[in-house]
């Protein structure tokens, strides 16, 4: 017998629940959970806990699916992800959960309805009918270890991929760069054959965060995974898909630069500067 | 005078089509058929079954008209074919006939009562009162070779067919290919000047079968025929049309690289087989 | 005194227009016209000859308008003709006249009243409020010249365009260009300083037409002036405007061959000829 | 205290604003102004003075809004300033105002009265709620240099900002060009570290000055900033977005020519002659 199926009484602590209390769920509203029922299984109260903490985020955030739907849906009106090639999610206010696309639902018929809140610590579905993204443990493993992001975008978008695919990073060669990407947009090394056989979508996360070691995700809000394709990220959905559109277009001019003059040199150190500064911390003015 | 035209009594065996029995019709349906007419002949007998075998394969398939018409239709919106080079076709239940394009209707009027139904072993249309699409010979050629696939798609798109014009195959430079070819998409040999002035079409199906020799068409769903351009299939004429947007986007992408880097190897086997093994088989788990 | 404004009477031939009745007006509807009038000037009677000529072209060929107006707008909407970038004509059922795009009017409020009817001899304007098109001498030169063609299209379409400028043919390197021309698309050579200078839009015309030389205008319905961009033409305004969609779509795909492989041999000629003669002919099969 | 917000007279004219009356007004209006009130400041009298030049301006000029706000909308239809990079501005019709698109307000949700008026001498906002593109300082630069302009159009369309981060002018490869630029379209020096952290914006007005001081701004109505991106100008709003389209188109080309042929040699002077005056001047023929 499972341990989460015995049965628990009332104002009696779960055995199976007391090092694992669910997460969002208070000591109090442990009690409350436990004064309804005379028996409860320890599975049962986390079910009842995640309909809870759903019910919380959607409160507390009462546009987030809105946000997150039309972000997806944006992704094939800007063809930035041909067929279900992309995806994209969003923290909720609390920053303990992601809400995200689901799997293998196209465009067309995708619905509010249809998307998938996951807690981030430990990667349970937590409200949603349908499976989450395969893309999703990329994702937690993003969130885990960029605390500042609150929204991350996965596109196979043309020119991005084709820098993956040659797997060089994206160089800095004008202002439409430096007002997005403080510097060149790194490109990951590949993964292993041992990190692409167990936990591919986890290493595919784990190999992003090696890679920003010692860069700041918040300057540079975008990545190109070795042989796979781009990850962008941002304060909102919105902002992260204006990311990806962004990143693309980048990408697509550096190709074409790069194809009449291959070792062209990048835009100089203070030009970055500039455009960075203009745009972040106390002293930005600019909106075009 | 032809044999066809001989009258026949009923309850007598058709001598000009006793080696020959209508496809479809059983010894069961031909005396009822003979019963109704005092006389009548093989080739009358041939458009009434005809008749009924067309009347089954679309009461057993309700949506193939429909299903081929919004495939051959999605062409022209995803410019995959410009002005009318392209065509889908899909096999119905049964497996032994094609609904196809017809000839030369442009895209903007076409209706589900402008396709063509052909049985695919002798290649006689048996429902439609326009011509079947010119390439029809090739679509049969490839589903009496490839009983596995369910549907055709050829179109003119451009980087397939750059490609083709290249007479290189598509090489396999990222995830986006892997996921949907599992290894490089092969290029005919070009037809020979006898292949190309008898029988071209059927030929174009031949060079098509001769190549995948070695191949399985379900793992890679495409070709692209030398000089000329793409082939993909798949287990609906849906899918099919979905391995042609694949198709498209990997080849556009592989242009580009080799573009940057004429001699840039493919990505490995293991990414490969991680990529074909978590979509397809007992273990797939995929969806984006 | 201008001869043409000389009072003449009826019954009395028209001294000054003795030499040059107006084209498409008989002898008995000189009379007819004479009679009507105790006096009438020649330039009355030219006027109304038009008038008389532009009405029988129009009721003659009922859809005219429509069909040069729509082909006009196809430009713009298939994004061959870039802001006014373009035109099309079309001769009328007589031969005698075409009906050609104005000047300088956006497509955006084009409308079929605004067209211009031009006598392809003389290249007077006969009906229309506006100024004909600035291509008018071009066009009316391969009219003269190819008395097989119905109908021309300019553009500036991109690809086109772009082997203008680098002043080379457009080889042949698969089906999709098979289809539609019968060998290489060639280049004009580029006009002379004095060819530019005076009579610039009829020596287009007449550098076209030298380059057909020795090429049959019906089998390679497009050209590409050096240093300029491209004419189409067809048996009919949708037509010459299809050839304009497959020019673009083949030199954009040669682009590409070229570009990965500079000295890529054209296909072979026992495929051109398949391709020409499987849709011209009197053994025409294919439609696809 | 501030010398603006010193209490006057009626009557009696303003000591911190006798070396600076508000521009438009007129020592009549200034008198009409003071009588009205029996005490009023030198900030409150240039306040009214500039809800009453704004009057003035779109009284004189009803239709300058509706211009400017639909130029601003074409920038995104076009494709030409993906996200916002983009904004347009016009003259009013006295010259010595400017009408520009708001800072940071996305396009979809636009308004007229979004847009903002600038005083071209002294970059003063004189309507609008809103803050002025952060371009203003380069706008204005170009309005005072070049009196004959009277529209500015800055984008980062693809193909021009390739030329831009690669440094290099765009050469006049064909009859595209020379109808819309009387020669190659220069590329500005990149500005230097000290132009780029003070006054970054006006500083890029003054290198495209500089850049202009051998050209005529009115016969090539566009330059590229180098590093950076196209700014192009025109007779109105709408025709300043024409060559913005104009000059994207040819970059397009030029690129894709140099690409195959990195030497290849730009068109005859005589060309560019023929191409420019039978659109300008007074011999001037051309439409298309």
């Amino acid at each position: 017998m499972n341990n989460k199926d015995k049965k628990i009484k009332p104002g009696i602590r779960a055995e199976g629940g007391a090092k694992k209390v669910p997460v969002g769920l208070t000591q109090e509203g442990l009690e409350k959970l436990l004064a309804k029922d005379a028996a409860i299984t320890v599975k049962e109260l986390e079910e009842q806990a995640d309909e809870l903490a759903a019910s919380k985020v959607f409160e507390d955030d009462p546009t987030l699916k809105q946000e997150v739907l039309e972000a997806n849906l944006r992704l094939a009106s800007t063809g930035l992800a041909p067929l279900t090639w992309g995806n994209v999610s969003q923290r909720d206010k609390s920053g303990k959960y992601m809400l995200i696309k689901p799997s293998g639902v196209p465009y067309e018929t995708m619905d509010t309805e249809d998307l998938v809140l996951v807690e981030i610590e430990t990667g349970r579905k937590v409200w949603g009918s349908k499976k989450p993204s395969s893309d999703t443990n990329t994702h937690l493993e993003l969130y885990r270890a960029f605390p500042g992001i609150k929204a991350i975008v996965h596109t196979h978008s043309k020119f991005a991929t084709i820098f993956a695919q040659l797997r060089r990073d994206i160089p800095a060669f004008g202002t439409t760069h430096a007002d997005h990407f403080y510097g060149p947009v790194p490109c990951t090394r590949p993964l292993t054959e041992a990190e692409i056989e167990n936990d591919y979508e986890l290493n595919t996360g784990k190999v992003i965060v090696e890679t920003f070691e010692d860069k700041d995700p918040l300057a540079i809000p975008a990545v190109i995974v070795g042989g796979h394709g781009p990850f962008t990220w941002g304060s909102s959905a919105k902002k992260a898909v204006d990311n990806s559109v962004a990143l693309e277009a980048c990408a697509d001019m550096a190709w074409h630069v790069l194809a009449l003059d291959p070792d062209h040199p990048p835009v100089e150190q203070y030009l970055l500067d500039k455009h960075y500064f203009r745009k972040h911390g106390e002293n930005a003015y600019y909106g075009q």
